[in-house]
């Protein structure tokens, strides 16, 4: 495989051990996330060859940022550095009823300022086979909206392939756009759609359902709305509480729609980042299996990642591939 | 609101992390607890004016039991220093099948030595509009007992609300005191009894079932007994074993019987105070809602607090409502 | 009772906290375990006289090994010295649909080189009235072989009881020897087989199914094999998942099949030693009831050991026999 | 004593444990701190009547913050939330001849969107006996300086004591604004001047050495330039390195210069907060005692904040004065 | 040797980590103490065969305590079981010149109803060659002075050594009893004084000065006083602060006297327990070397000990002989 | 700077936290060292471009340990997996009087069986330009020594820069070869000597003592011996005792001596790995700076190295020099 190019905001994650409040202990952990990074960690981890480009604090937090990507075998030679603090995230880890609680303080960071000007595409892409974006960046900033085109448009020109997750978030949208417009310019350099009918509907201001033909109807309209779009994947959550989920995919690639088995995740460690894992399994295994079999390799790697604490999926190829292979029941590995 | 008045013991709690045993671990975690101060506490996270009335130690740990009080912004200002230690409980918290194992250190401590003449009762109950008591108190030492019920006595004739949980448990009860006599006497003021068969049975001496019909009944009886009585609110826990409950509720309030949908807490965090948080939650709830909402409320806080560690039920009233609104899903909150 | 021996490898555990990974967090937790050593200390746990014979480094971690078995209350006096460090297991615990994973460095340990003159099995065996082996230490070197073979052979001269767990781990037999030859002359020496199915096949080279009666079928096979072997127990395991699972037990003891029902572990604690938590509970309850109670204990000592940290299962008599009373629900101990 | 009012921004401070850096452990501690608020919380802990008056996070962070200014009795009834962060800064903790380092995450927090209508100064101040400020709140945002100088200005009318610690850091007034214009107004207000030669330096445009006599002209000049001022106190610090501190006091009041003698800090623990540490000192000192015994209290209250992990001094007031009696040998007290 | 026999209370010690206060942290550590075992579990170490004798706890705090005991080879099989709660103390540990502090819950312990009847001394005493007893225990209880009474007249009746620590604490002494007598008729059965100019002159009310000469004098008047008594141990600190110590040793053994080097203790890790480790070095060395050596080793010992967290010293013997050895560099050993 | 190789074992270090022993704390951290690797992350920090060669477990204690070679940017592209385990090494750290205490196990690691076909040295030094080794290696097995030599033959023909660090530990050397021969070996591809008298004293049987001038006549007399040794640096430490230490640097280069001052280390964090940052600092500073100021440089760092916790120096480049601009006050930086 070439490599697999990462663009977006790195966070630092700090919350409470266990389901602890910050108001019961002063000690907490701290992990390093966002989302188009936790994709390119767990390619990372996949044996992928991955890039992630960004900016960072030009501090001792930042350096850790830095460290930390590159434990993973990330490349972090297009990583910039900025006057600006790293963004942070405050994590409070619910259970059963409880649910998990999020505070930002990222309308500021490092990220924030990024602008064209400030990533040389050209030298970023040059090895590239394929790069992921999701609708969080453009959300951040004009500027961050505005290097991601860049970036997307010179990859369609090379002819890589491009992932979308265009989660819409409308909290995060305080700049002056309108998010369907960006998302829409942004999905004309797509080729493959990570998202359900929620995000369709979002994009097309249409109003699908949620039953498996709304999801077709909806996929082919996306389809013919955006025709670099190829193919696209949801992955479908079922929440009993904070602490007990299901997970199954479906996805329509122009011809056939699938269906995946529910895993049970009856023990929840970890909800975040699934999504990522989600979208970093099908990139890896769209390069590896037929359309199907990624989608199962993507399911269950994003059900391994609620397993593991922290943003990223930590699962290697070999601990994915066994659970495709029906070996659900955790038997002890010596 | 005005203040609600709670009175009762604080203890300081120990415990290995998680699931550990004292022997396997010398690193331990504290809180403070104490059934009644838990009670004052959730209603100050809920928005209410509290003040709790207690003796503790003269030392560090009093000190730090003073601070821990304030941070959750009740008031300390009736609670007096005592030579003597403040009380301590241990606990080892099990899991499935092993149930938790708590080992008091009590009987000697700072509260044990209160008496009438070391609270002014009048003061304190200045802006009093609720009295809170429990069971525990009076079971403490003859000077809790008579504190109790001189506060009690006073309540009453302001008219302000009193609740009573009359917990028994016949293994605290160390002095020369008839329980039953003790409890009655401190019925006679009470307007709100929460608890169930078992606690109306110890007080009547009569045998009822649990079935709704016996509840009804042996509530009506209660305020035949106990004529300030007005309403009997009962929570029903159901165990799958330590680590797997159902909380429901059911009340008689003279005209009305009514009983809320069992809440499944398939993954318990800590069980400790879920009856404290179960009172918290009717005391606000009688001040805001009509008693069936009130019940639901108290029973969703109840659930609620089997998801924080300590004894305290640290949910806000957003977080309680949120779930009465049928949000039991744990969707992350950003 | 008298004195209870077991024979075995004494190794160093060690893994991060909760369901971390060694890549996660450069804080780790330690315990000392060994499936012989496991057995001894349940057994001390029960009230038992045990000495655990076996060979540790003299440095401070042989010594902090020491002082972790003394604790227990067991008696480390036949354990010798060696210049060798202690063997040592890295283990990352999984959760739900992740398997946990260990990774031994026991190859070169201080017990890899105990031959039969290290050990006086004569001094060792005085008080003795039943000797434990398990599978692992033959496979582990000739030397811990012959040892153990020279052990058993006088502990059959003396009449003690001598139950065998000969649970097969291919990977572990690395020296010249056939597995099953060495298995079969140690169970020469054996009066109860602590086994399934697959541990009968593998002894007799046959090939039984696992309904009951095929383990019967088995069962009496075995016994014409090995006429000294009187009784077998199986403990059968049903996982949903890594973090739930169900235990029972089934027994033949020459004239009567028994079975016990299943006991549902919701959320599996710490998996490891399980195993030697039955058989720990097999040999107390030999000792104490008749067969079908003794393995009632034993099933519930079992699924009790899910609940604990650690290797080891720390379960007195009385928390194994309230379950036996059919007390699971995990009803607050105060 | 009336109330002491404290005004400044409430930082979340997260630092991992003893000397190690960010990129060494994901396990940190975190404080809350601000020099203000150290300052308050200081005087609260020596028994004094305290209000703070800031601006936090409308969330989880801010609750906790909220939560540890009550914990120490310290008013928060005036303290505003806002939809901004927390200000936050990361700590790593230095030793022998390595620095500790800290950066800041604070120009966009909850306090730098201050502003006089904000604010409601003549309720704030309405018990107010004393107002202390420091240099850092009017370089924060124009907001900030502004509120500031709207409550001191009424301060003054009202006759309150107003302290000043005009601690200048260049770094930090990032708008437009030029500090010595400012602090010079803020200073016409202020009658307690906390700072030495290079301070007073900074405000009146001198070049004034840093012996004695150099010290006596500056605050004869000091004094002429402000004539609210009527007493200048200098704590002085000699550091053979970041572990090894030796602090002493001096003061000039119009007529007496004195000088305290070096206290040995032969082990800090933690430097931070220990200038704040000497304000408070000398503010509950000034009330309580003559300038010198005040200049003594506020040197020993400094010299003992190095010995407590986190921003803010612990130490009571008989911990201090039992210094001041000369016991330093750090006899156990039982 | 023979068997060393100590008597006194087991106390839980429970301190936040480092140098923090419990308002800080809610994440604390234990150990077990009490001076009596201290000393025992210290000569354990040296490898000496030690019991010790108490009452502890019928629940799992006491069982861990016995598990503590256990693990450092101590016998605990004339310790017994009381439903009173252990003793505690809580401990925050103090840094240069701020002092430790220590808060205590004995008052009803476990150990203060012991009695003679619960003492089987005959038995005790069997195997002993030595007791040990300090001033504590006599400050107790009634019931502790007069059982350690009785094992101290059958010691000597047995003619066994007994050294005796009489520190006193005037804080302990609660009951009826006067202190100088009791001591006095507990040193009428000792042969080893462990003290200085302090204890001596509480027991013969004299006004003796510190200079050598005065100890001298002292111990001379000791001994007309108390004939049974051989030689006198005094333990000299010199405090810089909390956290930089010297120790010395010297001695009068009724012909000679002999003092030692200053060791310089410069980064006290733990204080608490170095009288204790100079009592076991004492002890350990009297059977082994010379009088004076015996000093050299305890001093030694002593000085060690603040090098370990908690109550005990876990020195061995070699590592003490190795700085009597003159190697105090603190040298890797690998 | 072209690359820098280093060659040698990564060992896995386990201790305690603080001054704990492994009996006191179950709770353990980790770092990963190895005298060569923390040689070479530390010119890594410094930002030289360092590969680093060995051979590491195939399991996850190897990949923890890749990854946290990769985190501090080393190459690890040369590092071959095996199926031993990873080296290990237990640390006690010790205090004042109290010596640290390592215990290995290591004879059957990864890298133990390491041999010339494993490495292929040709691609590992295409863009080398220095080649640094230590004593460690070629004690450690045959094959070790032989890869060693191969690449250094290789370095050496290339013209590359080869430092050695050939400190002798004589408990390692247990297979057949003769120290001082392979030492010797070795030497005769060295360019750069880093030990002092005792290290040359070894390799050429001579006897020198420690004066400045015998260091020259030693250094003079290595030359001679080895004429491809261009300079001799030596680091000097003078320990008070384990927490109190001084380092000073002196060298050799031909023609001129020169020594530094010292730098007084008096709160001693982790003395490990601070020879290697000697090593390091030269390394990188003879390739920036001449002679003198590199040996400053080194002594600066290894100075430094003292005050984090690892085997690793973390301090940068602007760390060092800034303390050899004078500034050892340790004044925070912001």
């Amino acid at each position: 495989m070439g490599q697999i190019i990462t663009f977006g905001e790195v966070l630092l994650r700090i919350s409470p051990r266990g389901n602890k409040k910050f108001i019961q202990s002063n000690i907490v952990e701290f992990y390093f996330g966002g989302t188009e990074l936790n994709v390119g960690i767990s390619i990372s981890n996949f044996g992928g060859n991955v890039k992630h480009i960004s900016a960072v604090s030009d501090d001792f937090i930042g350096e850790t940022a830095m460290a930390y990507i590159r434990k993973f075998g990330v490349d972090t030679s297009s990583i910039t550095l900025s006057k600006r603090p790293l963004g942070v995230y405050f994590l409070e880890v619910g259970a059963v009823i409880r649910p998990s609680m999020i505070s930002y303080n990222r309308s500021h960071s490092a990220f924030s300022e990024i602008e064209p000007t400030k990533v040389n595409w050209e030298n970023a892409l040059q090895n590239g086979e394929w790069v992921h974006w999701t609708g969080i960046t453009p959300a951040l900033s004009k500027g961050a909206y505005e290097t991601l085109r860049e970036g997307l448009k010179l990859a369609r020109q090379k002819g890589l392939a491009v992932s979308a997750d265009p989660t819409y978030r409308s909290g995060l949208w305080k700049y002056e756009q309108d998010p369907k417009e960006a998302l829409s310019e942004l999905l004309n350099y797509s080729t493959i759609f990570i998202g359900g009918v929620n995000e369709i509907n979002e994009v097309l201001g249409t109003d699908f359902g949620y039953e498996n033909d709304d999801f077709i109807e909806a996929s082919k309209q996306l389809m013919l709305a955006f025709p670099t779009i190829e193919k696209v994947f949801d992955k479908i959550r079922t929440s009993l509480n904070s602490s007990w989920h299901k997970i199954r995919a479906r996805m329509w690639n122009g011809t056939d729609f699938r269906e995946t088995e529910d895993l049970d995740i009856t023990h929840v460690v970890d909800r975040i980042g699934t999504g990522d894992a989600f979208a970093a399994g099908l990139i890896y295994g769209l390069q590896k299996y037929d359309d199907y079999k990624a989608m199962e390799f993507a399911s269950a790697a994003c059900a391994l990642k609620h397993t593991y604490e922290g943003d990223v999926n930590l699962a290697t190829v070999k601990e994915v591939t066994n659970i495709l292979g029906g070996n659900i029941t955790g038997r002890l590995v010596r």
